[in-house]
């Protein structure tokens, strides 16, 4: 529909990005939040017209697309406050000591944004984690202008969201060029964005072959940048003994829920049940099979994600011992993913890593240990995950130190007794993991503390007050925290 | 002298340091910071004895060690109390919210380590970025067992320090394989190391081409872990019109002390010189001229850094309208390093990428601008730093607004009026900058905000309150600074 983006319009556009940056970047974190503020009002005044084109391009239903319009908006908001409270800027002031032998010079450091930051919109989220997303917000929190790739899977939506952001530009005065939409189905599209040398950030939300892809090109750039690719992750959830033994059945209803929940595709799915295989054990797959069987087929995202998931699932249901142990009896239309339960054992898993892989969709495998010490074990053949989860009893946790502590260093975000889906948009959320749930561990894309995937410290060293940012200034006039001689203070 | 450390050693050494990450993490931020405060006091005990070694080793001057290992005690025991003080976890607590559609569950968020960091000791600071350095400091308080790599330079002093360390260790009851000593001169040592899949981060402070190689074996890995290393740069300074008509010749003797210091041998030597081709250039190169002809020569490091400065001052000095200028009048022994001052024309800088190259030794390169526009020209010809400096008036910098934002972009640390050698340790300090200064402008590694690059977030939701880490239970028993609901408190 919209045709790729040439390499010569991006360079342009990339120019005009970086002479945006020495502008945006001195805005005060006032501007930078009001800014962001209009841009939600423009995306709520897109109403319905905006709605209707998300559901003519995604199949998602109206209700989720309203909901996640709702969350772009908080998000733009939340952040908008945070990037205005300046606890981000981690700012640090160390004053001169000049009788120190040698003297100590004023040293004041705060965190500066990287530059232009390219964002991939995501197939999964075409709100919340796309043009005017989480990944756009806390860039543009940060100070740094934006690049946008819109999803090809639903270009038009991203169009009206840009139209929508353009207009909040235009109407806070904000420099032309920080806000850039492009479109590009190829390979190359992609590639030019990672590689241009104005590029500092990427974001994307996606595929491990996708996310890796950008990753590799960005690394291997004469100047490597960092690139904050979430990608692919089970999250196991563990069903301890005690829990089982009281609550089984509960614990399958509320199971089969979270894997079906828009269709499967969630980053934090509950791909992984693992359980011992016991009279508990029955009963929790007796209700979950029970519980799967009515769930009606949903429409996949699009034709692609539909045909990956038909052809994952059938991979795994293919591999020896591996069963299909439940699947929703509706009859699926065009495109509609059936939730499907698979059932293998520790033994079987630890031995084929292809179970391992993600299936994008109402996909979970679940895996029968002999006992805890094997449920231990196969730890250490898990990969880096979005989430982990435990359900269980205080006595549960008393008893199995060691696994919670195996489990700890696999997972960004460890829940005991819920389920992974539903990532609430809150300073202590962490959304990232160890590789391969995200390229980097050490920084997250939901809550406000995003906003420092794009920045990087910078030391003021004998400034005079008046030059420095107004953030470091001796009478701190934006009232931020910062930490004066090891002090935090305000 | 000792023998490489072989590949079988070094995979026993990393499956130790594995086992024992385990029972590290957990140690408390008090028993942590005790553990480094035992380091400094053996450090300390290690006495006369070690300095002795150690002049043996390096050719720096006893007054240098003793106040280098003064420094690196300071490190530990500074880094101890950051650890305990706690700002570094970022804990983040969400309360619930039980009443929210859907209900907000309990979420609470702290850093926790990566896991065994490899660290390789620096040839220059045998002790402050050697075994007990700044990266061996930072990663024991973030919790992370640490295996340093000695520098081939100086492995006998590493082999001592190492002695220190695992006395602290054993007398501090910490586990074993919570410190690791490994030689190696050969490069598939430190590729073993790297590559191991136990690795989990990697800190390194010496020339660009091996931490680059360093880098890129990382990000290979199938599991792709952070480099931290401090590469090169150039530190430009820029002698802005005011601030040279009033103190011209006061600025070239300053700045022959800071080229000179150390041999030139700091990552913040001032490598280049930038002013404005008119006559108080001319008073400022003639006092330079006097300042560095007294200059005596220095051993430098070991040969190979003499080899090296020696080899790189000549391939500048032989380019097209590069003059050397300036060079001190001693009659060096060997391996001892001659102060040498070359200058050119930006026109020719700009022309010729050869000339942006550092030279590690005690060398500058002046560079002539025919005005203030031409400096600010210059500026896109320069790639990322660790410091930059203005020697400039109120006046100069009220009138250089362009230039000041592009120098911002360039640099870690931006020093006005001062020189760029001599690195306060403390928590405002950034020490590190854009590529290739470092391969990570977002962390630094002097100060203890360098805690930050071996940790990664993870949130509990919904946990019992005695079983989260004591620094995000309910009663804050660790009493650190923590966010709740959007609210910093203690």
């Amino acid at each position: 529909m919209f045709p790729d983006t040439t390499i010569e319009q991006i360079d342009l556009s990339m120019a005009k990005a970086w002479k945006a940056f020495q502008l945006y970047s001195k805005k005060s974190l006032k501007e930078r939040a009001a800014f962001m503020k209009a841009i939600a009002v423009e995306l709520e005044a897109a109403g319905d017209e905006l709605i209707k084109i998300a559901m003519e391009e995604t199949n998602l239903p109206e209700a989720r697309l309203r909901n996640e319009r709702a969350r772009t908006i908080f998000q733009l908001n939340s952040y908008a406050d945070a990037c205005e409270r300046g606890d981000w800027l981690e700012a640090r002031i160390d004053e001169a000591i000049p009788d120190k032998n040698p003297p100590k010079p004023d040293i004041r450091k705060m965190m500066v944004p990287l530059g232009p930051v390219v964002v991939f919109g995501a197939a999964n989220f075409p709100f919340a984690y796309s043009t005017a997303g989480g990944d756009t917000a806390t860039a543009l929190a940060a100070g740094c202008p934006v690049i946008v790739k819109a999803h090809p899977a639903h270009a038009r939506t991203s169009e009206r969201v840009a139209q929508a952001i353009l207009k909040a530009v235009t109407d806070s005065y904000m420099p032309d060029g920080v806000f850039t939409h492009i479109h590009g189905a190829s390979f190359e599209t992609g590639k030019a964005l990672v590689e241009h040398k104005y590029t500092k950030a990427v974001g994307f939300t996606g595929s491990f072959t996708g996310g890796k892809q950008l990753f590799d090109w960005a690394q291997q750039r004469k100047e490597p940048i960092p690139v904050f690719a979430e990608m692919s992750s089970v999250n196991p959830v563990f069903l301890l003994p005690g829990k089982m033994k009281a609550a089984a059945s509960e614990i399958a209803k509320q199971y089969a829920a979270s894997i079906s929940l828009g269709v499967g595709q969630f980053c934090t799915n509950p791909g992984l049940i693992i359980g011992i295989d016991n009279d508990d054990l029955k009963v929790f797959l007796d209700s979950l099979a029970e519980a799967v069987k009515p769930l009606a087929a949903g429409t996949m995202l699009h034709t692609g994600i539909f045909k990956n998931y038909v052809e994952k699932r059938a991979n795994v249901l293919a591999q020896a011992d591996v069963e299909s142990f439940a699947v929703a009896e509706a009859s699926p239309q065009l495109n509609q993913g059936v939730t499907t339960i698979a059932i293998t054992t520790a033994d079987n898993f630890m031995g084929n890593p292809l179970l391992h892989q993600e299936v994008f969709g109402p996909f979970s495998l679940v895996i029968k240990c002999r006992d805890l010490s094997e449920m231990l074990e196969l730890t250490e053949y898990l990969e880096g995950q979005l989430t982990a989860t435990f359900m269980a009893t205080e006595e549960d946790l008393k008893n199995n130190e060691a696994l919670i502590d195996a489990v700890k260093m696999l997972c960004g975000r460890f829940i005991i007794n819920g389920v992974p889906t539903g990532v609430e948009v809150c300073l202590s959320m962490q959304h990232g993991g160890p590789f391969p749930a995200t390229t980097d561990s050490r920084f997250g894309s939901v809550g406000a503390d995003a906003i420092k995937r794009f920045v990087r410290p910078l030391s003021f060293q004998n400034w005079p007050d008046e030059f420095l940012p107004a953030e470091l200034q001796r009478a701190n006039p934006s009232g931020i925290w910062r930490t004066v001689n090891d002090e935090l203070r305000k």
